[in-house]
């Protein structure tokens, strides 16, 4: 098997393990940054690795476009093309296809779309999602999946389930790399459908699976009722991730449910927009009242933005619209994610992440929710 | 006085020199990036500092507007506001304000402008020029100079250069502080405008001089001929700044010409618009010829852009107008203008610069002129 999983410690439900890449030890629970077109926006690689991360999700649907999934194979493929020397997760591309409203058209074969880029027509099949990652060449790739948003009527969730699991059956037999392949578990937000796609996904025996569909417009406590039962559907010796996962106490909510991988747009994304994530909550550097504010963004960091620059430098470069305010933020952002799961990773580790995620919660701090906190925004689009 | 200058090599009217700054020792002949807003765009300090940079351009007419000279004073300065521990030399918003077309009128008192952001209205003197950069706390500033363009009317060359000769005059008795103010000498392109506007400057005994006034749409060779005989006019035992120059072939027809500090915005614009300045030339990420193209952007060059990415990796970067693409462009740019200088230095050391010069002229590498060389595009307006 290309990868290996190691349940090292459980804590309840919370688990600490160890995955093992070709290209990445990666201790879990673990967050991956996105990389959608193959750069962690605004970093080099050695800013990337520097925050901790090992393991990068990068976007088929992306790469696909540009520069094409043969151009990167051409070049040896997305680590040598890159030069990030860790690990890489693609995804199908089927969040993003199915995101295209208007332009793409579902069946039971597969997905017509135009590219959001030129209007150029397109078709994906699971067949064409696993070539198109074996071309692109990371460690772990995923299993073409029909998502259906939180306002879709019930069939449609039944319907995006089956399909699911039928495209996934094709994915495994499409596959003709020793690349992880892993499944997406679907059925929306009814305990029954999802125990239903755990067990036709679950049944093709992969290295790995995923909870899909969330993120997808729900309200908070709708997701937090998903965790008390959909994680617990996966194999208990795999890998389970959830896929576009998201503010720091989503995470946090995700661990003790027993969920190993975790990816979000949200702290780069939230980096180009002039927004911090700190310990003590969301900071907009925009704002007049840090005009003068000669202290450390957050003064419990260590990353290189809080260590040598003020607040008030940090909101010049906000308010100029310089792109190392964008870079500074958003490597401050990155920091403080690794940080989190570190410190998830270590309490796991002593055998007292109850009591430290009890204390986390304790303190009051929210990171999702005003001003920023439409519903959807919890997760994100997967789309940095 | 604020800063010292040390005559150390001399061939022809070339000059090997050590200008030292109360924040850097400066080996000239320098090219100084230029760092609009404190930041040199898209580069951290160790970046910067890491081309060899010590000495960097801020400018004073978007500081007094963004964040605002006395927010800047109340933190410090511009070092300790933006981190930089090098050098610093102001610009006095001068060139900024007189490419207000349509937005500032002149009188022989100064100039009273709307902000080119938000329509406010302000008013620069001389005097207000100096209080400013006593404010922002640069190293070294600049006189308030009246700047004509290349198309304008005989009078109005004369006129510029009076005002300016007034200004300096009235910019000297205003400083109040330490730090060091050259005078800037104009007279567009006629020798003996030139010559008066030298003397009138030079009467002041300020502690370095500029040509101001080129790079202000002029061709090429009416430019060249400039510093056949502009440099001379400016005492030997002070240094001599070349404002707003300029490709590669411009500085080193500058330092043969006597000039020892430069200034440009055109390695960081050219990185922004997907440019790289080479050992062969010009080269846009952009063009297709590089999709595939496994190979260094400069197999000359040391900087860690050519030494970690690919032209394919870049041009993707380019194509997808990732901000990674920026600063690897612009961080070759900067590197390999401090090359070029260091290379410059070596060659005057060695007593050996007219040969290098003749070789570097021999072998026919033009980075101005097509496709982006319109004449004004040489050394590019101050604002990067």
């Amino acid at each position: 098997m290309a990868i290996q999983f190691e349940l090292l410690q459980q804590e309840g439900a919370a688990r600490r393990g160890r995955l093992t890449t070709p290209h990445a030890v990666v201790e879990t629970p673990v967050f991956m940054p996105v990389g959608t077109q193959a750069t962690v926006k605004s970093l080099t690689w050695p800013e990337v690795a520097g925050t901790g991360a090992r393991l990068l999700l990068a976007n088929t649907y992306h790469l696909y476009l540009r520069p094409g999934a043969e151009t990167v194979a051409a070049l040896g493929g997305l680590h040598r093309f890159s030069g990030w020397e860790g690990g890489f997760l693609t995804d199908s591309g089927g969040f993003q296809v199915f995101s295209l409203a208007g332009l793409r058209q579902i069946d039971d074969d597969g997905v017509r779309f135009q590219s959001h880029q030129d209007g150029s027509f397109h078709r994906f099949t699971p067949e064409v999602a696993v070539a198109v990652q074996e071309q692109l060449g990371a460690d772990i790739m995923m299993c073409f999946d029909d998502v259906a948003g939180y306002d879709s009527p019930p069939t449609r969730f039944r319907e995006a389930m089956l399909r699911s699991a039928a495209w996934a059956a094709r994915c495994r037999a499409a596959q003709r790399t020793a690349q992880a392949l892993f499944g997406i578990v679907q059925g929306g937000f009814d305990p029954a459908l999802r125990r239903e796609s755990a067990a036709r996904t679950v049944e093709l025996d992969l290295p790995g699976y995923a909870l899909g569909g969330l993120s997808v417009g729900e309200p908070k406590e709708v997701f937090l009722e998903t965790l008390t039962y959909a994680p617990a559907l996966l194999p208990a010796e795999r890998p389970r991730y959830l896929m576009g996962v998201g503010w720091p106490e989503d995470i946090v909510a995700g661990v003790a449910a027993g969920i190993d991988l975790f990816d979000c747009v949200l702290p780069t994304r939230l980096g180009r927009t002039t927004t911090a994530v700190t310990s003590t909550g969301r900071v907009n550097l925009r704002n007049a009242r840090w005009a003068q504010a000669d202290e450390p963004l957050d003064a419990a960091c260590d990353c290189a933005c809080c260590q040598h620059h003020s607040k008030a430098y940090l909101r010049h470069l906000a308010n100029t619209s310089e792109i190392l305010g964008i870079r500074l933020l958003t490597l401050h952002n990155v920091h403080f994610y690794q940080r989190l799961l570190q410190q998830i990773r270590a309490a796991l580790e002593a055998g007292r992440f109850a009591a430290w995620a009890a204390d986390f919660t304790s303190r009051g701090v929210r990171w999702a929710g005003p001003p920023e906190g439409a519903p959807a925004a919890r997760g994100g689009p997967q789309t940095p």
